[in-house]
């Protein structure tokens, strides 16, 4: 187990063992009105029958909506909402989350925005939704191809990991989830980068140990910034242009969508490639990076009109002020800086990095 | 002016002379990276030439939606979150809500779902909207015809009430804000019932001392209890059944969609007889305040399969749990209780002796 001395999991986070008996405490508790569960087709099929198993609660309904980052829209919003009112949900009923990253952050936003807040708990089952999305209250819809565009902050009134679900998830949507982990890394300490890209996915050992650091990573960092002000805006890492890449591959159906993961990897090589040229980061572990995260997500290809697009869309990025383009950089692993203002040509130069590595 | 030695105005409401100084200062100071102003058809052509001539700052975008409860709509507000973002609106930004309730409930929806939360400041131009809708930071847009499902609460930055406006306002919309000064005499004090009950509309004598108490009364329950846990409650006296009246009307194309004040005001007449059976409120009271109410607002004709239906709304109410429906009734004047079950067959009875005053 990672050192817990000093980062603590709040009350509201439960992990393994603990969770499904928090689940069944707080449900027997709480004197819910309702409680609905929402799951999405993949979810409904792989986790659901894990979550009966162990919930003792067994009159909900359950809320379904299509998978995918393509429905994590307004419009699947507002069937939610049609539904939940239809069935009868009041302020006292409760929405269960229970899928990856589009579930818990969609969900979460129904949630704090139906009758103006209803409860909610996630139960994340994608290895993303466990380290990243269902930590720290950011929910939210994207607005066309833009992501997370609309949303509030509202934390759950618990979340329950429980690396079970991780057997239901397929081999690429895991792979996603460990860019996060490598970013944790990256952003916060170098011994545990060092475990994170040690870490052998054909025998899976320690897996639980470092879901659990990450988490406490994440946590530590939105608790003691849970607004954005300074020290949250570090977890971006990767993410400004990962974000603007992930956009612009859905946004044209000619490409493959990438999954969250496969973006935020290739804008974590453009970023730490960045970083060197203005940040002096060293050039040893940029190749060391580079190479860690070539082992995982395969080179995609860009051409100087895919850069140009990608570049345009960088101005929707929610950390911008004032029409400029902010990133955060790394002086060295675990060493931050933010607000770093990029010139576009450096872009190009990350790029052609990342095409010729 | 009214007494303000025990109840204080927050810092983040301004009246009258004091609005505009307000104003200029907050938007000099404050270093926004753009200023959007919302208003709809009728705020764009009354007031919005009021607001240039006193702003201070003149490079700002007006968005603008069209006027009325029935645009106030999840669409409606995915048009402003697309315009706001193609005219480069980031976290820095400002949106001034420049209108009545419908403008101020979407426009704060909007700016507290936009990148998950922009500034946002209140210029509440109907006498509903400066009484009511501005103060205590509850925002939302209605579900098909149910009222206000969709929102959150969050202050916004300030609210700038300026009398100025009323002048540009119909005769029945000012009519209809007189509605929520009426409640808040019936759940707040006799004097302050008596004094806008007295209140001579052709005249108009001591209006602005009126609309400040008002705005007193309401903001010192929204601040005892900003997550309606219990007084807050309150402020939904006449709204349970005033709600549905208006949603049945709104839904119901063959009816007169009724202003908010108008569907309120009926359903304080029928909340105050099924307070006079369930909680002996004073007969002579009951008949006094169905007098004045009906002073104000004409008599509206509802059958049998009319209220049935409205019964039917009930159940959406955002303030029922476990599918009963609750009500604010009276004692007396000042007088309230909160969480009153009241049966069907009283509801009826209540529409009896609106129909039969």
């Amino acid at each position: 187990m990672p050192n817990r001395k000093n980062v603590k999991l709040p009350h509201s986070i439960h992990f393994n063992s603990g969770s499904w008996e928090a689940l069944n405490t707080y449900l027997s508790t709480s004197g819910f009105s309702k409680v609905f569960v929402l799951t999405d087709e993949n979810t409904n099929t792989h986790c659901l029958p894990i979550f009966q198993r162990n919930c003792t609660l067994k009159n909900f309904e359950v809320l379904s909506m299509k998978a995918g980052e393509s429905h994590k829209t307004i419009d699947s919003c507002v069937t939610l909402w049609q539904q939940l009112s239809e069935k009868g949900a009041d302020r006292k009923s409760l929405l269960i989350n229970l899928g990856g990253g589009v579930v818990t952050d969609l969900g979460g936003f129904v949630a704090a925005t139906f009758k103006r807040g209803i409860h909610c708990i996630h139960i994340p089952t994608s290895l993303l939704a466990m380290v990243d999305a269902s930590v720290g209250g950011k929910n939210g819809v994207d607005l066309g191809s833009l992501k997370n565009q609309i949303g509030v902050i509202k934390q759950p009134d618990l979340v329950l990991v429980t690396t079970e679900f991780l057997k239901t998830l397929p081999e690429d949507h895991f792979i996603s989830g460990l860019a996060e982990m490598l970013k944790h890394g990256l952003i916060h300490s170098e011994a545990y980068w060092q475990k994170v890209s040690n870490y052998d996915k054909h025998t899976g050992d320690d897996l639980d140990t470092l879901i659990l650091e990450s988490i406490l990573i994440k946590h530590s960092v939105v608790s003691a910034d849970p607004n954005e002000e300074n020290l949250r805006k570090t977890l971006n890492y990767g993410h400004t242009l990962g974000h603007a890449i992930e956009s612009y591959c859905l946004d044209h159906s000619e490409r493959r969508a990438l999954l969250h993961g496969e973006a935020i990897a290739i804008g974590m090589i453009l970023a730490t490639f960045i970083s060197s040229v203005l940040l002096s980061f060293p050039k040893k572990k940029l190749e060391e990076i580079s190479r860690v995260i070539f082992n995982y997500f395969p080179k995609q290809e860009f051409n100087r009109s895919d850069i140009e697009n990608v570049i345009k869309l960088l101005i929707y990025d929610k950390k911008n002020t004032n029409g400029k383009v902010h990133f955060v950089l790394l002086e060295a692993i675990g060493s931050h800086k933010i607000n770093c203002e990029v010139p576009n040509s450096l872009i190009y130069s990350a790029f052609e990095y990342y095409e010729n590595f």
